[in-house]
């Protein structure tokens, strides 16, 4: 039986790993596990990054990163998707939408006015699962042209 | 003679009726300038958003809104850029461009492992501005798609 609970510092080597395997995937930059793995500990123990473990009978088989960012268009916060993982293994069973739920809620609850976040244009799956959540990549006004996220590394 | 200062409380007025223009401009809701302007004030006041504004002779011409966030990858912040706005009547002069090249120093000197920015796909004078810093919509990896920005309002 799956579900979702919260990381504890206890869980922060196998998410360590899991974050690895996922840039590795997709062929993004990781400074390795033990880069990261004292990294999230420090985020489990003082935030503000909230790290929320999808488990079944044999482990942890995926994990979202994620935290609140306030915003001048609302008085309440936004929960901004960092990251969202299922091993490989443990795709196409739910426990990616078992765990955007979980985090609707929290979201919900802690008074947010919506969430954000950033996904590949090839990745259909994610992206699939955020639409299926409601999320949309296109700004409001008539053009209704896409938001298009850039960044620069110093 | 044009410069970047640090935005004060007393500027709040200014920056609300700005940041309410720039989203009636792209016909993006706005609550409007009475609702922006005391969260403006609180920022200023008490973080964790900075305002930093393009001054002329006459007075306030444009301003950026950004704040630090941490991130698992790296160990210094990310400064993310909220708002950028110049009032039309000042555009081309490199308002932008020198509000830009102040955030990249204020970044560097935090010891900012980069920076970034959610563009429209439409907004070519914004993402010309970005690009011409270095900025990269494309993620890496092989394929170099595109980082989409997606949003769920409650």
């Amino acid at each position: 039986m799956a579900g979702c609970r919260n990381a504890t510092p206890d869980d922060a080597t196998s998410i360590a790993q899991m974050l690895h395997d996922f840039n590795v995937e997709y062929e993004e930059p990781s400074p390795g596990p033990s880069v990261l793995e004292p990294r999230i500990r420090g985020f489990i123990r003082e935030g503000p990054k909230h790290f929320l473990l999808a488990d079944d009978d044999v482990g942890v088989q995926g994990f979202a990163q994620f935290d609140f960012h306030v915003s001048v268009w609302s008085d309440g916060p936004i929960l901004f998707l960092d990251e969202l993982y299922v091993k490989p293994t443990h795709r196409g069973y739910g426990l990616g939408k078992m765990m955007m739920e979980t985090m609707v809620s929290i979201a919900r609850e802690r008074g947010a006015s919506g969430m954000e976040v950033v996904t590949g244009e090839d990745d259909t799956a994610a992206r699939g699962l955020y639409e299926s959540f409601g999320f949309e990549n296109e700004i409001e006004g008539s053009d209704r042209t896409r938001s298009l996220f850039y960044e620069l590394e110093f």
